[in-house]
């Protein structure tokens, strides 16, 4: 009775069911309490009745990643033929991703419904929201919608990938929409680390969805303005259904600084090191940071040379296109350094987070061409390491300490990510029914669900998503009604997804203890043994130091080899396994040890 | 002319050269600017003439540990023929040293003059301080003194090793003191997160020698007494030639906050959780962390479970030494539990730092056997994540969070080391002519040295030192005179130092890129080939979705080898690098990846 009150729009009778039930106040209640199936017995006794008629489409949000990871940020919304997807981003290995380059997102749904998909929108120029464009834009091609410098660090990657002829890409401006299929998306300015960051306003048939990206509260920014708060409000003021906004900071109390104060230390740091040179490391994409730093260079009068790949192709991009202001001849080639005193010079650079390739690891290490450390450069990290990076940040120090370097670090950075009291002004402004947290783990968007119920939105009304979860809403009620697939693809080299679980299991085995192979040749029909068994260890022992344990270890082998040999096994695989499980045990037994062994066996025909 | 001024201690005639010049103000003037030749030839010149002299023997002060690492802190003082070594611990291993599992110090230069060591003073029963003592007393037999608690750990290690009976162990109450050769040491108190630590006061034939050990100033501890501040400035008043102290927290400006704070933190949440479960994590040895929370769940009426086998033998030693006070009928067995309501329990466990056997991560993993979180439960980590568990530690709150437990970690726990005005004090009050930073990364320690400095000690008497440096110094002039072995042995499993930097590299390498397997089978003598090649991968590609890849690699190898065979190429080596070549550069242009490559050659003899 229930599953036919339904119209033609069912995906799924199980998921429907629960779904009306959620909606219904009465077998709500029950189902909370009791769960599914008491809630359809209860109804069905109390002779409930379930009104014909027909489903109104819902909108459908699916974030294919950025969940259950940092990074790789990418949510598709779909409304009957229309899909947009709004971001597109990579994520860096976990440790445990052994010998993996970039993990992106897994697109199977949207290929699936390819006839759907109309555009990427993009809210800002970081990796976690644009890296996976290229390998995405390979089998997706649909026109890509973003700001202007967004676009411009967009363009960078795909003419690396040999994309630009054969990507659309469309530059909106701040308060611009941009009308795809169902939908109609509008550009709001937001603050964030890099220029030209924005939220979108997402018009969809059953109400306006706003998504911030990422971003944060700077009414004194050095460069541009502040983020429009007065847009927010007003979206707010004629109803916002949903808001997904940027978690990464919510569990730090108060406000995050105005880049202004970083302006402030930048001047006392070059005012007391008026006799050294100064080597500030920076995010390559934080182009308002360079751009204060150049400033301040020409008030102290310093040239400023910018070293390392990427930062030198954001800045190439942001002057290109009007975002930074390059005073007459203050930049010198990397070459010239050699014709200034170190106190006429300041360095911006690569590698705040001690990448171990950046251009300020290798100054630290002595393996950087042009720039070695001196004793008295004053090194500014301007930058906080990101969690997982401490050790490696620690390291850069000590070396450049050692080398006679002062590191500063103190008041040298603030976050791009809006701390607690900034998410509550965005809740403020625009009271949404439904609070959907976006980018943060999951203890993360847990405590800024509790912070949306503090600002008011229903405790049902804040879902907590996984990666892959579709979310079913209308202004009437929402929920999960499906699941799609949304594990990450490891990028290796040029390989997109054939590494996979298994590959790294045995990577991981490998690390750990090592590898010992075992080969045998054997005369084909008869099995007798024509040479080995030998072995042959990597990453085990040192063999010069531990002869005597390999000829132990041969033994062991040549004692189960035997043993076969004796009972007449002629099944390889049970060679192999007897002779690995021996080797295996005697290991173990021996020294606490667990290595991979692979025992290959070779078969002659004569 | 000056290699013949000293007497019968010369070691090296360089090094005392060195230092000669050092200690003589016209000499040690040139030779900072412009080196030994330089000074010598001035002083020759100038007709320079030392006098005739027998030297007077020096205190050797030699770190084999703790400075280049974090953990691992071992430091010798060698007096004529009297060696005396404080702490002997280990060092956990970093992210590059796949497979270890522990690191311990390198006592060469120990057992090379075996015949002058003493014994071992150790100042507190953390790991980092007593952990290398079950390997390094199998080859260095003398007896350890310590505080009774410390004691009490180290008898829980040595029974573990067998060693509980071959081992003298002497407790020292604070006050007393110990004669060993020409060194008396004073035990002193000190506050540190775990009970009975102790600072060491060295009286040397050249003078006084304070050596802090871990410490923090706690003036209202909950349950032993304040640091002896009175003997430090005793000492001072008397004389102290050298400051060995805690670098730590030394970039951290004020004071380490009370333990006290916590308890009033305890509190609190203990009254606001009323209705659910407690769990605790905080590290094992941390017995007064652990008493506080006894005390706390006993005025709130709920019983204790202690959990983690590495607690439950630190609590019971504890205990049995009186060092924990635990209220009748409190505690309850693991098994107990569930004869219990979920709000009359607190769990007191280990894994507050993420680690991934713990009993916390088997909880948050649902692998333990005996408890399983529950909405409801309020988790406290009573701990600051160590810098690189970040990640982990994140991961544990998580998954504890997505089981609905609460995760706190506000004001739950305080540093156990000094900050800034607390290292100040113990110079404001010992006063010593060196100082010699320990316990710290290199930027720490240079830090450090920048605070001795501003508290009086002259720039020349700050020694940062590496591992291995042999320090001489007396009451006139210190310098670094030579240099031992001090490199970290690496542990793994029952190996002891078998696993060195090439099988690091191995395993860094298979864990990147895995490793292909070429196995070929030859005749002897005219090297027909009778099987292979064969080629076999792990942690290389998912090989069921590569087979033609692996075909293709296969092909590259045969024309390798077929190329060899036409050139009648005999020498193994050359074919196995002609095969490995061909596959690299194969691979490296069809994929760009660089996975280990191994070419085994058999031969049949028939």
């Amino acid at each position: 009775m229930l599953a036919t009150a339904f119209g033609a729009r069912v995906r799924k009778a199980d998921s429907l069911l629960y779904f009306v039930l959620r909606c219904t106040e009465y077998g709500g209640a029950i189902l909370r309490r009791r769960g599914v199936r008491a809630a359809v017995a209860a109804m069905e006794e109390e002779q409930f009745i379930v009104e014909e008629q027909v489903a109104k489409p819902k909108l459908r949000i699916i974030p294919l990643g950025g969940l259950e990871q940092i990074g790789m940020n990418i949510t598709a919304y779909e409304y009957e033929d229309s899909i947009i997807i709004v971001d597109c981003g990579l994520a860096f290995p976990e440790d445990d991703m052994l010998g993996i380059d970039l993990v992106i997102p897994d697109i199977t749904y949207l290929k699936d419904n390819i006839d759907k998909v109309k555009g990427f929108l993009i809210t800002h120029g970081h990796e976690d929201h644009i890296g996976a464009l290229p390998y995405v834009l390979k089998e997706i091609n649909v026109p890509v919608y973003a700001t202007k410098l967004t676009v411009g660090v967009i363009d960078n990657k795909l003419k690396e990938h040999g994309l630009l002829k054969t990507t659309k890409r469309k530059v909106i401006k701040y308060g611009q929409s941009v009308n795809l299929g169902a939908f109609r998306i509008e550009f709001i300015r937001v603050n964030h680390s890099i220029a030209d960051a924005a939220a979108l306003a997402i018009f969809t048939p059953v109400g306006t969805i706003v998504h911030t990206g990422d971003f944060k509260v700077d009414y004194t920014p050095m460069f541009s303005d502040s983020i429009d708060l007065q847009r927010f409000a007003e979206l707010g003021k004629k109803g916002v259904l949903a808001l997904l906004a940027d978690s990464t900071n919510v569990e730090r109390p108060g406000f995050t600084m105005s880049e202004r104060m970083v302006a402030k230390t930048f001047d006392t740091i070059f005012a007391e090191n008026m006799n050294h040179r100064l080597i500030v490391a920076t995010f390559a994409s934080n182009v308002d940071r360079v751009q204060q730093i150049i400033y301040t260079a020409e008030k102290y009068d310093r040239k400023v040379v910018i070293e390392g790949r990427s930062m030198v192709n954001i800045i190439s991009t942001a002057a290109e296109l009007g975002y930074i202001n390059i005073p007459d001849n203050i930049m010198i080639d990397i070459e010239q350094i050699k014709n200034y005193p170190d106190e006429k010079l300041v360095l911006i650079t690569t590698g705040s987070q001690g990448e171990a390739m950046a251009a300020l690891s290798r100054m630290a290490n002595s393996t950087h061409k042009k720039v070695s450390i001196v004793p008295g450069d004053a090194v500014i990290l301007s930058s906080h390491p990101i969690p997982g990076n401490e050790k490696q940040v620690s390291k850069i120090i000590n070396e450049l300490t050692r080398k006679g370097a002062r590191v500063i670090t103190q008041d040298t950075h603030v976050s791009g990510h809006a701390c607690q009291e900034e998410i509550k002004l965005i809740y403020a402004l625009t009271k949404p029914k439904y609070a959907i947290p976006l980018h943060g783990e999951y203890h993360h968007r847990v405590t800024h669900g509790q912070l949306a119920q503090s600002m008011g939105v229903e405790k049902d009304n804040v879902f907590i998503l996984s990666s892959g979860d579709v979310l079913e809403l209308d202004g009437e009620c929402g929920s999960v009604v499906d699941k799609v697939e949304a594990q990450g693809i490891f990028v290796d080299g040029l390989g997109v997804g054939d590494v996979g679980n298994i590959v790294l299991r045995d990577r991981q085995h490998l690390s750990e203890n090592g590898l010992i192979i075992i080969v045998l040749t054997l005369q084909k029909y008869t099995n007798e043994v024509l040479a080995g068994p030998d072995i042959v260890s990597r990453g085990f022992v040192y063999v010069r130091e531990s002869e005597n344990l390999l000829d132990e270890a041969r033994e062991v082998v040549m004692d189960a080899l035997d043993r076969c040999m004796m009972k007449n096994v002629s099944d390889w695989g049970k060679i192999k396994n007897a002779m690995k499980d021996s080797l295996s045990e005697y290991l173990w037994k021996k020294m606490k040890r667990n290595p991979m062994i692979l025992p290959i066996i070779m078969e002659v025909d004569a």
